[in-house]
Parts: structure tokens; sequence; C-alpha cells
């Protein structure tokens, strides 16, 4: 069965989408740990991380790369944490969060509240800087 | 000034390593979420990850591909769970945490402890799964 992240890759479920390319897919978390929080994706469905192929590896953390660069200009912070865990859904996916201080980067936190109207200008935002890299 | 992460690199401040190559260095977390805790760093200082030029970013997140294989060879867990976070050291680093659940990757959690001798055999525990893939 195709994981819930493949089927938003298809449009099957909605998204805020913030980036994309053939291998990759970025949208913002529904549950934010903070504004911008964003979730990296490889289109190709592989549950554990380190299981990927050495090149598919390096170009998704390098596109994540690049959607962090995009969020640090779309979004005010200190810096973008990045994480990796991977005992939610069984589909790769790497979290990068606009940060102001560490504790921010905790899964047990609560989560940040955004209006369907907010999420989508959010999502326009790290776009548009995305776009201009 | 030299961050302490150069300085371990340099040999000045002793670590427990877990693997090197000419641009990389990984060791032991002395203050470690759980056993195999380990530090990937790049050998050139940069602060913030993401301003590091793309194929060096490729290749350190490259390298830290390969010592978290090597943590769920040598360490009993569930995952490998990775973070940048960067508030702490001014010098880039990866965390890569052998983890039975999410929980544990908490940077506010209570730290694990164990002996210097201990540490030296985790270490070398990796260290041995690294020089095998």
């Amino acid at each position: 069965m195709a994981s819930i992240f493949s089927k938003i890759i298809a449009g099957e479920i909605p998204s805020y989408k913030v980036a994309e390319d053939d291998k990759h897919y970025a949208f913002l978390d529904i549950n934010p740990l903070a504004e911008g929080h964003t979730l990296v994706v490889p289109k190709k469905e592989v549950d554990y991380a380190f299981d990927m192929p050495q090149e598919d590896f390096k170009e998704w953390t390098d596109f994540a790369r690049r959607v962090a660069i995009a969020q640090k200009m779309a979004i005010p912070c200190q810096r973008v944490g990045s994480a990796i865990l991977g005992f939610d859904v069984p589909h790769a996916h790497i979290h990068l969060v606009p940060l102001q201080n560490e504790g921010q980067m905790n899964f047990k936190n609560e989560r940040a509240k955004f209006s369907p109207e907010q999420m989508t200008e959010i999502a326009k935002r790290i776009a548009t800087a995305f776009n201009q890299e």
C-alpha cells in the first residue's frame, strides 16, 4: 500500500507544497514545531533513510539543503535545524525546522497552529525563495 | 580560535574516535542520549551546516550515512536517528543516535553514563563495523 507521503506526492491527499523536482517533494508539516516546519521526502518509497542507495541519499540531502536555505531566507529564524527519525511514517523524511532556539527541536513539544490561509502563505514564501536560489 | 571540535580532530583534546577520512571525523558524544551516540564533523571549520558548499555538504552527509550503517551493525537499536541543531558548538556537526524509540531523540533528556572502558569498547565496535563496510 502506498504510504501517506506517496499519496501526498500523487496529489491524492492535499499538501502545502514548498518545493519539488523529479525525485523529491517538500511540503509543510501539518503539525509544525515552528512556522515553516517542512518535510522533505524522496518520491521513491523507502522506509529507513540509511537503506537508500548512496547516490539517492546524496541527492536527497542536497535537495533538503536547498530547501533549508530557502527557509532561512523566507522565515525569520536563527537557524534551520534538521532531523531524521522515522518511527511514525514508514517513508523516509527529513524534518527541516526554522528555529529560534534548540528547545524548539523537540518532538514532544506542543505543536504550533496556523490557519489554512497562513499555511498557504508560509508555503508560498518558502517556495518563492526556493525558486530564486 | 579553533573550536573544541578542531582541537579534538587535532588530538589536543582526547576523543573516542569512531571513523575518519581526510575531510571528516566521527567520535562518541561524551554526553550521549543513548549508547553509541556519535558526532560527525567536517575537518574544515564551518559554523552553520547549510552554509557549506554543495559538494562539501554532500560528502559530509554521505560520510555520516556510512557511520550510521556501522552504528546499526554494532549497536542493538531499531534505527539510527540523525539531527543537526548547532546552537551549542559553532562547528557544524551531525548527531547520529542509535534509537529504540523516538522519545530518545530529545536533547532535554537525561544523558546516559558509560565508563571510559565502556566508551572505548563502544567506539571500537562501531569503528570495526565501519571498516568492514
